[in-house]
């Protein structure tokens, strides 16, 4: 099992139409073929200052390896990440 | 629900006597009342150098905060994160 998060924060203001959308927009990843465990979250620590994370699970490096290479995945990043993401940073887990 | 986690690195050298006593005892956490779904985890992203992860969750705020005040993670963090952790970063989650 590898979990792969996100922890990241919006150009668009709290709350905005613009965020919601991004959010809905994200679902399109959950569809990507090996990804398990989908999450949406809301960051709510105040010792750093991100506001949302992803948590997805994927069965070996394999299958993460096709997520980041699907065409909906490269997408989403070239069209809605990298403009509208201010921060982020990419955390990922295997059991010790 | 509240997911806690925190992503780390130790003073100790990977693989060393030090790093598994450590990984070994905050076991202790998992056993503090309302930790729920404790895990241990090692970080492989190599986009940031952390090392390892914890994550565990709690039903509300409330048993967040006897978690924090309970005497073993106290103890815990006084005599074994403080003077064993190179750096880290608490990350906490909701659901969105």
């Amino acid at each position: 099992m590898i979990r792969h998060t996100v922890v990241f924060s919006l150009r668009h203001a709290a709350g905005s139409v613009e965020e919601g959308a991004f959010l809905r927009d994200a679902r399109v990843l959950a569809k990507i073929p090996g990804v398990e465990k989908f999450e949406q979250l809301r960051q709510v620590s105040a010792k750093n200052d991100y506001a949302f994370g992803f948590s997805m699970e994927f069965v070996d490096e394999a299958a993460y390896g096709r997520y980041n290479d699907h065409p909906d995945h490269v997408a989403f990043v070239k069209d809605r990440w990298m403009p509208e993401v201010a921060r982020f940073l990419e955390i990922d887990y295997v059991p010790v």
